[in-house]
């Protein structure tokens, strides 16, 4: 490429290329569409990104995104105030949510616990969810962190921190997936189907 | 989704699913990305898209992106003024420096004619390309549009309206790909590989 350093082109696909399965590739070409296409469409797109952070708010209760203080999801009043489902990111909670398989509420972490990162107990808001049950009445969490060591370390140490309350912990459960095949399966998702077998 | 009209992250996501080859399921996690990553990096690539239409400009000789009135390759001393490359997009103009295969200049024309859509010949830059023939001592123009109906047909009306001038009018050649199958290739391809064949 003919590109300069003072490239505006150049440096628009450097920054598009560090997003997630965005090679330079599709930056180059994600570049020139948006160079293509209206200029309003750039400025709106490009205002929503640099605006995001100060228009969303982590719900003051459950970390959620939204736009008030209160996620509509606290907010709504259908949802049963009991059962708490703890997700270790906001991505989680809306497929979930997509789903329709749970009509509680949540917690959302922000992450996992992860000593060898530096990421101990204090960097999550455990504090928070440990109140909420003493609080809220909550008579079960769910522990929907992700089936990886981060994640079932996680749910091992949330179980020991709510040992103490009369709260029921549970944990998703761990198999193979729907249309999965077994052939196809690993080890460690075998194990755990045959581990979390119920009578039928 | 639990999410509300004045949801800015709906409203991301929105914008983001309008590029090419984004659905919405990518633009959920691009914008859910841009969320978790630091302020700055946001602030930066939404600066870099709002304003990319003010820095950018068309180069007054070729039509090529840059930042200054006339392009790099333009400016450039090195490369052949006496052929000039034809190309429907800027895209395109990059592509064909990337293979190294070209050392003279071009001229964009970022459009093809397609009467259906109300593009004529009014609407394209060739009044330019004419003058610079007659100016320039160009000595060759190789028309480098895509091997589609309307790049055919904006190749064919080049040749017509320069057809005046002492100018060897050029089309690149049609043919099977590098690696490229006769067992999948399309009839249309194979035939013009054989209209085209040479002798070795």
């Amino acid at each position: 490429m003919e590109h300069r350093a003072d490239d505006p082109i150049a440096e628009l696909v450097s920054l598009l290329a560090r997003l997630p399965s965005i090679g330079e590739r599709t930056a180059t070409r994600l570049a020139f569409h948006i160079l293509a296409a209206d200029r309003e469409y750039a400025a709106a797109l490009g205002a929503s990104i640099s605006n995001i952070h100060g228009r969303v708010l982590r719900c003051e209760i459950c970390g959620n995104y939204g736009a008030r203080a209160r996620c509509p999801i606290c907010e709504d009043p259908r949802r049963d105030p009991h059962i708490v489902c703890v997700v270790a990111r906001v991505q989680d909670l809306v497929a979930i949510e997509r789903s329709g398989s749970f009509r509680g509420r949540y917690h959302v972490l922000h992450g996992l616990l992860a000593p060898l990162e530096g990421v101990g107990p204090d960097q999550l808001p455990l504090e928070g969810l440990v109140r909420r049950v003493a609080e809220e009445g909550i008579r079960e969490v769910v522990v929907a962190t992700p089936l990886s060591v981060e994640g079932e370390a996680t749910a091992l140490y949330l179980s020991q921190v709510l040992h103490e309350q009369e709260v029921k912990v549970s944990r998703i459960a761990s198999g193979v997936p729907h249309g999965g095949e077994l052939e196809f399966t690993d080890q460690v998702t075998l194990g755990r189907a045959f581990d979390g077998r119920r009578e039928i």
